[in-house]
C-alpha cells in the first residue's frame, strides 16, 4: 500500500540534542518502507505523481512520529489483568497466578495476546517484545494483526525440554516472515540453571537470534543470586558469557557501578519497567548513570499484571518522572531523550540497525503513527516534543501504520470486532477461574 | 433536569473496605440532588414513573461512580504548559514563567482556565480547588462551564493589597451560587510574613472561607522557614493558627513526625501532588505515614506547567504507585483508598459534609461521571476498582453530571466550541510570548 500523510507536524527523531525536533511536512509510504520525509510541498507532489493510487491521509492539526516500542512485555495477560492486587507477593502467586496460568489452554493465550496487541496498537506501539509460553500461537496472533515482534520464547529449568521444540516450532512459522523474530528467555538467573542459561544463548548463536531474561529485578533476586553463586546477578551472568548486544535484560533495578559498567561495556540492551517496578515495590532502576555510562536503555511496560496496562506513553512520562524524583535533579531524563528509548533505543534492541527502525527517514520500515494535537490537554504547543511526553495519552493516537500496513484507522483496528473479543475473553476467563 | 441512569456498574465508595463496592443498578437525579441509587429496577420504575421527563441513560457495560476532585490547581497555567520543560528552576521562573506572567491580562487568565477546566470535564473531575490571581474573573468562568470550585485567591506580600479587594469581589460575584466558594490563598510560609498569612486566616475565618497554602513543598522551603522562624514549615504555620479543618495545605512533602501528627490533629487537609512533586524533584510526600496517623489526605494534579496535565485518573494511579516504590510495600495505597482521596476525602477538603459530595447516595450533590468500560485496556473486569485505578483514562469517561447538570456527553463539553478555544489560545499566548 502507498500512503502519503501531507501538513503533518513531523518528528522524525533524527535530529540532534538542542536542534529543532519538528517540521511542517509530508512522509510517503511505498510498500513497507518510507519513501521520502520532507518539508518540501514538490516532494509531495513528486510522491503523488510516482504513485497516484496512494491514498492521502490530511495531518493538520496532528503529529506523525516513529511507532513506539515496548521491549518487555507479557502481553497474554492480559487475561490476568487486576486479578489480584494489593495483595502480597506470595499469595498473588499460590492463590492466584499460578493455578490462572495452568489452567489455561494454547487458545487462551493467543486471545490474551490478541487483546494485549489490540491496546498496544491502540496506543501507538508498533512493536513489542514479548516474553511468555506458546509463543509458537504468538507467531499466527502477530501475522493476523500486523504488529512487528520478538517473541521470548520463556522457559524454567522445569520446563525447558517442553519450551525448546515450541521454539523451534515458532521459527518454522515465523520463516518468511520479516516482521517477526524468534528469541529464547530464560526467566531469569534464579530460575534457570547455568546450563540452561548457556544452552538458550548458545541456540541464539548458531541462529542469530535475540535473547533475553529478567535480571536484577528484586532485592531477593540479588540475594539468591550472591548466596548461590557468589556474584550480582549482571556478573553472574556476564560470568557465563551472555551478555552481548544481542540480549535484553528486563528491569536492572538493583546495580552496583561495576554491574553498570558491563551492562555499557556488552551494550546489553536494558529495558525499564518502571510502572511495574514501582507497582510491586521492586525499586528503582538507576536509568541515568546508565545512560552516562552509555548503556543502551529501552523502556517497555511489563506485563499487565504489574502495571496494569500496556500504555507506552504513559510509561514514558513515568519513567522521566521516576529519574528526576528519584535523583533529585529536574533535568534528569529530559523529554527529548525519553522519546528515545521508546524509538531509536527501542529499534536497536528489536536488533534492527541504525535507521532502519525507530526513525522517519528515507529508506526506513514504515512504523508510523499519527498522534491528534486538537485535544484540551495537548493546548496550546509551546513544545510538542514536552506535549507529547508529559501530557499525550495512548488514546491520542489516532492512526497506526506497521511495516506499511493500516492497522489503526480513526481508533479502530483492522480486522478486530472489539465486542466479540470481548466476550470472547470474558468467556475464557470465566472457565479458566471457574 | 432529572436524569436516569440505568444498568450500570454502580461504584457508590460508600461500602467498607473488604466489602464488594459495586453492583449492578440504577440511579436517578431530580434537580441538583441524587435521588435514589440502587439495584432494583422497581426503583428505576418508581422514578421513572415520578419524573416522566427524566432523560434515561444507558449505562450497560459502563461504570457509574462519584465525580473526580482535584485539591489543588493551577487551572489557568495551561497556557504555560511545556512552555518551559526541562531546564533549571531559577531559568525557568526567571526567563519564562515570571515574565509570561507578567505580560497575562485578566481575560488571558480566564482564558486559561477555561481550558484547564474543559480538560478537566473531560477527565472526570467535577470539583477543583484553584490557587491563582483574577480568581474574580475565576468566578465568571466556573458559573460558565458549570464546574465546582474552591477558587482560592493567591497572594504575597507584594500583591496582598491588590489581591484583597479582588477577594471581596470575588465573594460578591460568586454570591447565590452554591457551587463556588472563595478561598483565601497566601502562596506559602517563605513568600508570605506571618502578618499576611494570619491576616488571610482571619479573612476565612469571619466568613466561613476555606484557607490554603502550599506547604512543606521543598528542602528549600523548609531550610528558609527554619533560618528565618527556628521551625519546621507545618510548626510555623501551627504557630501562626492558621492549622484547621478549613485548610488545605498542598504538597506536604517534607515532614517529621511531629509535623505528621500535627496535621492529622487539627485535620488539616493535605492535598498530595503526586506528578508535580515526581517531575520537579520535590521528594516524596509519606503519604502513607500520614493516613496511618489519622490525617485527611487527598490528591491533586497542580498545575499544567509542572505534571503537565489535569489528568487525576493519571495522578491517582501515581499516587498509588509512588507509595509502594517509596515504602517498598506493594500493599500501600491499595486501589480502594488511593480512589477514595479523589472522592470522599476530596469533598471534606471542599467543605462539604460526609455523604454531602464525592459519593452516590441519596440525597448527595449530583456530580457524577459515567465511565466507559468497553475499551482494551479495560478488558476483562475481574476488579473495577483495580481497573479504574491502575488502567483506567481520562478518555475513558464518556458523561459527566456537574450539579444535576449534563456538562459532558459522548465527549463533547457543554458549551465548548473547540476548535475556536484553541485558536484564542494559541493567539493569546502568541501575543504574550511576543
Amino acid at each position: 500500500m502507498n500512503i502519503l500523510f501531507t501538513d503533518a507536524t513531523v518528528l522524525p527523531m533524527t535530529a540532534a540534542a538542542g536542534e529543532p525536533q519538528t517540521f511542517t511536512g509530508s512522509l510517503g509510504i511505498s510498500g513497507n518502507r518510507i519513501e521520502f520525509v520532507s518539508a518540501s510541498a514538490a516532494d509531495a507532489e513528486a510522491f503523488r505523481a510516482a504513485h497516484p493510487d496512494a491514498r492521502t491521509i490530511d495531518c493538520r492539526g496532528k503529529l506523525l512520529m516513529p511507532g513506539l516500542i515496548n521491549t518487555h512485555c507479557h502481553a497474554a495477560m492480559t487475561l490476568q489483568r487486576s486479578y489480584a492486587d494489593d495483595i502480597a507477593l506470595m499469595e498473588w502467586l499460590n492463590d492466584y497466578i499460578w493455578p490462572f496460568e495452568a489452567r489455561q489452554t494454547p487458545d487462551d493465550v493467543a486471545l490474551g495476546m490478541t487483546l494485549g496487541i489490540v491496546e498496544m496498537l491502540l496506543g501507538g506501539v508498533t512493536s513489542f517484545v514479548d516474553m511468555y509460553y506458546f509463543e509458537d500461537r504468538g507467531v499466527e496472533v502477530v501475522r493476523r494483526t500486523g504488529i512487528r515482534a520478538v517473541l521470548g520464547c520463556n522457559y524454567f529449568d522445569t520446563n525447558v525440554e517442553e519450551v525448546f521444540p515450541q521454539m523451534e516450532r515458532a521459527l518454522e512459522l515465523a520463516a518468511g516472515c520479516d516482521r517477526i523474530r524468534i528469541a529464547a528467555a530464560p526467566h531469569a538467573p534464579y530460575t534457570v540453571s547455568p546450563e540452561n542459561m548457556v544452552r538458550g544463548k548458545e541456540f541464539c548463536r548458531q541462529r542469530g537470534m535475540l535473547f533475553m531474561t529478567h535480571a536484577a529485578e528484586t532485592v531477593d533476586e540479588a540475594r539468591i543470586v550472591r548466596e548461590r553463586f557468589g556474584k550480582s546477578p549482571v556478573q553472574y551472568l556476564d560470568g557465563l558469557g551472555v551478555l552481548d548486544d544481542r540480549t535484553i535484560a528486563a528491569h536492572c533495578v538493583h546495580l552496583d557501578e561495576a554491574d553498570i559498567a558491563t551492562l555499557a561495556a556488552r551494550q546489553v540492551v536494558v529495558s525499564h519497567n518502571p510502572q511495574s517496578n514501582m507497582k510491586i515495590s521492586s525499586g528503582v532502576a538507576p536509568i541515568e548513570r546508565l545512560r552516562e555510562a552509555g548503556a543502551l536503555v529501552t523502556v517497555a511496560t511489563d506485563g499487565p499484571c504489574s502495571n496494569n496496562d500496556l500504555d507506552l506513553f504513559e510509561e514514558l512520562r513515568t519513567a522521566a518522572f521516576l529519574q528526576k524524583s528519584a535523583t533529585g535533579n529536574p533535568l534528569a531524563l529530559p523529554a527529548c531523550e525519553a522519546l528515545k528509548l521508546a524509538t531509536v533505543n527501542g529499534a536497536r534492541a528489536m536488533g534492527y540497525a541504525a535507521g532502519e527502525l525507530g526513525v522517519l527517514k528515507a529508506g526506513a520500515l514504515a512504523d508510523v503513527i499519527v498522534v491528534d494535537l486538537q485535544k484540551p490537554h495537548l493546548q496550546p504547543i509551546h513544545d510538542p516534543v514536552s506535549n507529547l511526553v508529559y501530557c499525550a495519552k495512548a488514546s491520542d493516537v489516532e492512526t497506526v501504520v506497521v511495516d506499511g500496513e493500516l492497522l489503526v484507522e480513526e481508533r479502530r483496528v483492522r480486522g478486530i470486532d472489539l465486542p466479540k473479543l470481548f466476550a470472547d475473553v470474558a468467556e475464557a476467563v470465566k472457565r479458566i477461574k471457574r
